[in-house]
């Protein structure tokens, strides 16, 4: 199979289990409508899903069935949507356009859009400490740690944090590169990591993928800022050129054009080197590094 | 010992774990300072601890020592402060003062103060995923359970959403039970059942534990609105008289005062009677619902 019709197949998977969970009748007690409506429409309804594809596809190395790994991508799919929500606010990114649509906060309210992204954070937690996620609670321990790991303020948050300080400075390189492994890279890593927990890996393969992750995720932030310079607003289904108007800190201003497609292809090669140890099982993995840093959108 | 003196000497003990905590030294990766620094403004250096106080004094009740419910404890302080970050944001309440200083969004800006928050409610998490803080993983998982259940959208988010919802429309009473219930109330008994969780209660402690929280959160909520009307803002350190303004549905506006007043005082009497069969193990927690129910401030 493919990557791309993996993404796809996977996408739908993700689609039925983020609406099942955000209906609001698993829990012990219901859920406020409003805010429960627009939990939905900020995570149903789009998103490529990446992050959740990679966990279930890094668990698979080792033999978990995808219907295993679902509650667990599920809940990262969950904290990448709830970082989309509070980026867009006005008092962050100001975005009003996502995946097409009107952000959160415009198709709602502001305070509605903050407690949407609270409550898309939390709700992460709840599933993944569910017992029916994995029936080992050192497991679910550790994607719990993980994933409060990287999204935190050491994390995606912090990534955040640096990300809105830079606007308007000149950073170095390597500061640049610091930001965008909080704010990027932090969870597409812990999406492989999260695999390496399900499938109880060993040191090895752990280390591999943990690289594995690292470098993707610096692949897919170093494609994003190329798309954001050279990319198609109706593809992308959010406006581009917002990098330069923000004076915001990428690569791609630091290294050039010519120096930061070089070094795409390097780490999509880098990325493809880190599965050697997987060999054919690792294939749609493989895709997946040229799908992040070829992507269109 | 009385009330009174054992919250002091808890608070003081909460202030050194949270600025262990929020020093950012104890996880893989440092945190950036700017976000840190505004986390810790927002934890430390008051705050009555209350929620703190009552997990560790009904782990207590059990014989589990104040030091293996500390981190529980932290834990579950980093979601209250989360909230009041998040709560007095100008899309929300737009507070200016709390515990008599700058409100985050003022004393940094508004990005920071919505990224504060979010690493607090991930920090809380990160803590109960520490195998330091119980070493039963079992354990970490129904308090980071009962912790995501309590703070989100079936809890304290979603009672902030129905709260924003309210403004300037009146509401039955069982309504602004509800918003209470989810909006103070969950949080105030996820305390209470936290430390039935870390004593391993038996089904009867529990439930009498579940019961106190959830009368004490009423009481606290009920305290909480008279002293808005009744109270003096030099002791709150915030102001009076802002339910009124902005149209909030309280139960003094539903019932009146005198009748608000009877409730709080049948409340704390009914606090204290769901600890009976605990005897005078429960002396402190006696103290701490006539606390809540008399408190100035």
């Amino acid at each position: 199979m493919r990557f791309s019709d993996k993404i796809t197949s996977t996408a739908a998977l993700i689609e039925q289990s983020l609406s099942d969970y955000l209906t609001g009748t698993r829990g012990p007690v219901a859920p406020p409508e409003q805010l429960a409506g627009a939990m939905r429409y900020a995570a149903l309804g789009g998103g490529k899903r990446l992050r959740p594809v990679l966990l279930i596809e890094c668990a698979a190395l080792f033999g978990v069935r995808a219907e295993n790994a679902l509650d667990a991508a599920t809940a990262l799919e969950c904290v990448h949507c709830y970082s989309l929500v509070h980026d867009d606010l006005p008092a962050m990114d100001d975005d009003a356009l996502r995946r097409g649509q009107a952000t959160v906060h415009l198709a709602y309210d502001e305070a509605t859009a903050i407690l949407a992204g609270d409550g898309l954070l939390t709700i992460a937690f709840e599933i993944l400490a569910t017992p029916q996620t994995h029936s080992d609670a050192a497991v679910r321990g550790e994607l719990i740690l993980g994933l409060a790991r990287a999204a935190g303020w050491a994390g995606m948050a912090g990534g955040q944090s640096l990300d809105l300080e830079a606007e308007g400075k000149t950073l170095r390189v390597e500061e640049i590169r610091r930001l965008q492994a909080l704010k990027t890279g932090a969870l597409i890593q812990y999406a492989c990591v999260a695999g390496a927990i399900l499938g109880r890996a060993d040191g090895d393969d752990w280390s591999a993928l943990e690289t594995y992750g690292r470098v993707l995720g610096q692949a897919f932030q170093l494609a994003d800022d190329l798309l954001d310079v050279t990319g198609d607003a109706g593809k992308l289904g959010k406006k581009t050129g917002k990098d330069d108007d923000a004076g915001k800190a990428t690569l791609i201003a630091a290294l050039g054009l010519d120096e930061a497609k070089a070094e795409l292809e390097r780490l999509e090669g880098e990325a493809v080197a880190s599965l050697e140890r997987f060999g054919s099982r690792a294939e749609i993995l493989r895709g997946a590094a040229r799908f992040v840093s070829r992507r269109e959108h």
